[in-house]
């Protein structure tokens, strides 16, 4: 039971935990904290925190754990908000989507990561954002990825566990450039994608045929363009190197199978589609 | 009612089509033709036609339709073994996912396209191939693409257009060079894409784990790269030219979006994705 929870940014991410624990009869109490006094207050109303302030200070007073679960870019400002504030036992985690520029942040607004930060990223969401999206069941069979450094706590990765555990997800853990490297590659590119493939169609001569005659196949393929942009803006930036990786790899081969188009080659074009498919149907169920 | 309806290719698209006319009881004889014998005697078993031949000659001797429901790239060729059989009356259509290269297949065969002609596209499939995995209701609620040329016969229109409504369809016109961008664009294109990012992945350092953490997102996105290899190979080497200025487009898209992750452009970043976002969720439902 944590007796005290705080909860920087009470969106999907942050709302959808906070009801996952409420319904477990888990926590106490929780905080809630932003900028933006009607989106505390609907979260108030919904049943998803129990109280909300404007105030850093106040917020982190006597928080057993700390949930940073603003979009990556604001993290750094967050922690400089409550860093003189923090209470000695008090654990912090996040939720970002990139590892390497949060740990980052903290390094630089406390000199070092504390013990009792637990760098975390649940692998889940909706494309509908905001706390009026929050589901208690959001993490239910999701992964939570750890990317403990070597000083992090063993007493704080496990409270942080056990929180993710009682929301219904199973906790791996990972080191911090894999995480960046992996995310970039299953999720931060396949947006990126998916952003450019619905640009390209708006930009064509026949947009209206086209949104007209898309057929599943597009409706899948294009609904991770439906998420939050500004949510997708941060991590572009903060995971940048890795998706920039991950993205020339792509552009590489993609324009190795344009060449197999372009000259006709039956074989090539078959092989390609025939490794992709035997890849996919292998590790995707 | 189609007193006799004779089908070249008896798999998914022309098996369905079939069992749904003969559901409204709207035609009184179905006959189907192709070379694979076992293919044919087990859609007779399977009550989706009544009768099968192997000779063309026979197979559309007093038809009063022709359809054309093998894979594109061999259409060319049934048209050449049933050109000096075919009664004057026939009308004949197809189910070819690109149009462009059917009409000219046509006019390579008969010099010019008759006007018993009409060139057609279901937007509709399933996973599964061939005729075991042919349903009556496959159309129900789904587009008929139909590309009709200036000296198409309204007649042969009309009597084409009936026999996909009673399938459950709606019949929906383009002009073929249209049908063919626009198919490029919303099917061919996304495939290629899907095909190129899973290959992309599985040449990276880490397979295991982008595959052990890969998200509902990237499971939605890369479903059509589970497609059949070999319908996707044909799809490219027949709608070549259109599939080829979507996907050059594509990648000077996503070359402008790589550069603004590059020069970490945040506000053009957060543009282009919200431009997307707001294109899609009034577009697709």
């Amino acid at each position: 039971m944590i007796k005290r929870l705080t909860i920087f940014g009470v969106g999907l991410i942050g709302g959808s935990l906070a009801l996952a624990l409420k319904q477990a009869n888990y926590c106490r109490h929780i905080v809630g904290c932003s900028r933006q006094v009607d989106h505390l207050q609907r979260a108030v109303e919904l049943g998803v925190i129990d109280e909300w302030t404007l105030d850093p200070a106040e917020a982190v007073a006597g928080a057993e754990i700390v949930l940073l679960a603003v979009p990556v870019g604001a993290i750094r400002s967050v922690l400089e908000s409550i860093k003189d504030h923090l209470e000695p036992q008090t654990i912090i985690t996040d939720a970002g989507s990139s590892k390497a520029s949060v740990v980052a942040a903290v390094q630089a607004v406390f000199g070092n990561v504390p013990e009792n930060f637990v760098p975390a990223h649940p692998i889940a969401g909706r494309e509908k954002s905001g706390v009026e999206a929050a589901i208690a069941n959001l993490y239910h069979g999701h992964k939570v990825i750890f990317c403990p450094l070597e000083n992090t706590a063993t007493e704080a990765l496990d409270a942080v566990k056990k929180m993710w555990q009682i929301a219904g997800a199973t906790v791996e853990t990972l080191d911090v450039d894999q995480h960046d490297q992996v995310l970039a590659a299953t999720s931060h590119l396949p947006h990126v994608l998916a952003y450019s493939l619905v640009n390209t169609l708006a930009g064509t001569d026949y947009v209206e045929e086209i949104f007209r005659f898309a057929a599943g196949g597009f409706r899948d393929f294009s609904r991770i363009a439906s998420s939050d942009p500004v949510m997708w803006r941060d991590v572009c930036l903060e995971n940048r190197a890795a998706i920039l990786r991950a993205l020339s790899e792509f552009q590489s081969n993609l324009e190795q199978l344009k060449t197999k188009i372009e000259i006709s080659d039956a074989d090539g074009l078959l092989q390609a589609f025939q490794h992709a498919k035997s890849i996919r149907d292998s590790h995707v169920r």
